[in-house]
């Protein structure tokens, strides 16, 4: 079949954002709580206070983020939500007032799209949350309510709030706060397409799907695809898979995942054996153990083989989320494992996603702590921060980096160099003004020597029959010298990495 | 003060709904549950059980409440909550999905609007329910929660659901599942303003306020007035006080109140000793002991001083409701009770109420007794039917039985005579039509005889000044002799009454 999806993911650059951490705003604003004692921002956090973090404090941190070169943000759970998290649903069709309601969400939508930054909620459709209308009816009327079939009831009476019985229902991972639908029912089904149907109106730009994996009815995601794409084309949908993702990447369901396949490999090659195993080993991916160049070449490898070319353009990369540490905890705060993982995350196939924080530097063990507060100015690390501003203006220069090819040079020891390689498009602005558009390919090199001596790299670049002469160093403080028939020898200091393109 | 209450109350025939068991719609309709197995339309109602009542079954039914002579209903809870009769409510800005959600509700506004029938909401402001989203915040992050303070929470842990353990929190009459809102907080007050304000906006024509002696917060039913009638001066805001009502009705707050002092008396004068008391023992009012006219006539001139004048022809006149048992039942079955006591319910100073189906005779007793579904026409007490269906129409056809004076003429033994005087006012056409209105007044006189014998009544007329002569029976089987000097001889049938007029 042939395979299509959203052309836009293929060229951005996302932001993960939890909402409750991200920032509060500054301009006043109706509210429901105007005297909330919150949880101090800067306090490390707890599994269940809040800390009051809105949407109008998105808003605010838009110019933020478009310098940043941010152009679509993931947002974890808005939807109205008795946790900090909210993956607890209450109500799918609000946004939470804490965060300002429906209204803060469309004055945010409105002036996200006015920026051109595409806006991607989180469905959580697998399990609603005790107070969730239909599971509440159960809990109040027992085998009476006629929302029984809506959810899995093994017995009566369910025991929501009482670990001393059995809860009688079934709960994701057993957690009793999280009864799961009955994807089987037509009606649940029904209800959950058309939610997504009505956000998608509303004018969001896609779907994060939590824990698609769980809903085993066939045909679900095929025909939530289906709806949602018959609304806006190019809408995107990406799963929260972890693994290997091929059921849900036939071109049928998902756009893309959340690929933790990349984010493994590439922390276990990049931060080695720094890795701290207590922030990893509970999570579901494996940044360890510690990765040569060839392994890493060959996983990377192994993952673009995996699925189709079209899908890989549009998977969601990262180097964390709300689920895992950060990766400057996990890397036992090496500054250098997070510069090099995110020169691999900026240059890979995909669309990059920065964990809210992560650029500036932000540690985080894994939660509650990986979703602190975003920090004051004056506790950025710069130097993270500079690295991810450049490198997200490099991609967005570089068509190679969006959609190129991704081709290996070179993989030994502590050294791994690859090309991406791409026919320059002509450029909107040249196309609309009828000049001539530009032709001819956009070719970049990117090297990194994870070891912690410097490195001298000779490389053949002769089979890959470049149309220019990367020679010019975009990112990074290697040198370089070029001899003929395209022998590149490549000095990279210890833990570092480096782009080079013809400009 | 000047006291002002809305005019349209004063000539209204009000009709009071519980959506769940008025009427199922036959019509196909977009719903949440398509399959849903409702309890048996005609079984003895549960306490959890749904018979699926909806709100396009409501508009089914407007010509037949229309035809009735019905010009306002008075719907018992509409918004979301997981309970049949929806005093527990969990969403303050939905109308409940099985009742068909607010595009129903819109549709049947628009449609009763359309045929200028008033629709006015229950208002459940003195608690929610477990499921509310704000105590649910509580339920699930304990003193985290940003919402504690909306609540009356003495302790933690709550227990919401674990009757082993003190609920820790205070709920309406001891009850866990109805926990009350902490009116003090000016958080909690505006959100009651702004739910009160929000359904008056989209076109509501007024709140009964449940249980709004509960509210001790001072000003806050005079600040739901002022901003209610902000918005429409002719809302009609009529709370459920069961008693002595004047703390209430001094102009600054309510219109009225549901009148149980006009009930219990008129209930224990018409039916006397066939009161089954343990339909009524339970109930905070007083259908006996039995009364002879003299005591009727004393407890209705009693009610009658209690308030001004402009607050009694907005009191929402009651002979049963959801919270009691039916007359039909509490008469244990004694049909000629009924009948008397909707001749006095018809044609006294106030908005009579009929509670659905008590005018087909539908038995109940209380509840969930009291809740049955609204029976076949087959099972119709044609008898009621008329009777109601006649007592409306002559109400509508004599301002003087809806505004005029009251006074009471005879009251002997079982016998109860009064007037009901009225200047005429000019009708609208002819205002309209600059014709010249017509002037004089509207007399009516009603008589009842509650006894088991027939009586002759010798009545004195002459010191009401009339200026007509109220010889016509409009309803009823009497016989009436003039003489002259305004001498009245009526012979009433055993158990029966009649209305008199000059037509």
């Amino acid at each position: 079949m042939h395979i299509h999806t959203p052309d836009w993911v293929k060229h951005a650059v996302f932001y993960q954002i939890f909402p409750d951490r991200f920032a509060h705003s500054q301009t006043p604003h109706k509210r429901l709580l105007e005297g909330a004692r919150w949880e101090d921002w800067h306090a490390m956090p707890t599994l269940q206070g809040y800390k009051g973090g809105d949407l109008w404090g998105v808003i605010e941190k838009l110019d933020y983020l478009q310098d940043l070169g941010i152009t679509a943000i993931y947002f974890t759970p808005i939807f109205q939500s008795a946790s900090n998290h909210r993956y607890h649903t209450h109500d799918y069709y609000q946004v939470d007032p804490l965060l300002g309601g429906n209204a803060a969400f469309q004055a945010l939508l409105d002036e996200a799209h006015r920026r051109k930054i595409k806006v991607v909620l989180d469905g959580v459709f697998n399990h609603s949350s005790r107070g969730f209308f239909f599971f509440h009816d159960v809990l109040e009327n027992g085998s009476h309510s006629p929302w029984v079939d809506w959810f899995r009831i093994h017995e009566f009476p369910v025991n929501p709030y009482n670990g001393d019985y059995p809860a009688n229902y079934e709960g994701w991972a057993d957690n009793r706060a999280l009864p799961v639908f009955n994807h089987d029912n037509p009606e649940v089904r029904e209800y959950i397409m058309e939610i997504a149907e009505h956000w998608i109106k509303l004018g969001i730009d896609g779907w994060r799907l939590d824990v698609p994996f769980e809903v085993k009815t066939p045909g679900f995601w095929q025909e939530f695809r289906d709806r949602v794409k018959a609304i806006n084309p190019d809408a995107y949908i990406v799963g929260e898979v972890w693994h290997d993702s091929r059921p849900w990447l036939d071109g049928t369901q998902f756009d893309g995942v959340m690929n933790y396949l990349f984010t493994g490999p590439t922390i276990a090659f990049a931060a080695g054996d720094r890795v701290v195993m207590e922030q990893v080993q509970s999570r579901d991916y494996q940044p360890y153990p510690p990765l040569f160049a060839p392994e890493y070449a060959d996983k990377m490898q192994a993952l673009l083989n995996l699925y189709p070319w079209e899908i890989q353009l549009t998977q969601l990369n990262l180097l964390a989320s709300h689920d895992t540490a950060r990766l400057m905890t996990i890397a036992g705060s090496d500054r250098a494992s997070v510069q090099l993982s995110t020169l691999l995350l900026l240059t890979f196939p995909g669309a990059p996603s920065i964990y809210y924080g992560d650029e500036v530097g932000l540690p985080g063990a894994i939660d509650p702590d990986s979703r602190r507060g975003f920090p004051l100015e004056a506790n950025w690390d710069t130097e993270i921060y500079e690295c991810h501003r450049q490198l997200i203006a490099l991609r967005h220069a570089h068509p190679a980096l969006q959609t190129g090819e991704y081709k290996v040079i070179y993989a030994q020891g502590t050294t791994y160099v690859f090309a991406r390689l791409a026919q320059r498009q002509p450029s909107k602005e040249l196309a609309q003004s009828n000049a001539e558009p530009s032709i001819g390919s956009d070719e970049v090199i990117v090297a990194l020597n994870v070891g912690t001596s410097k490195v001298n790299a000779q490389i053949d670049l002769s089979n890959l029959g470049l149309m220019s002469k990367p020679n010019k160093i975009l990112y990074g403080s290697a040198s370089m010298e070029w001899a003929e028939e395209a022998q590149l020898t490549l000095r990279l200091p210890a833990r570092s990495g480096c782009i080079l393109a013809q400009v």
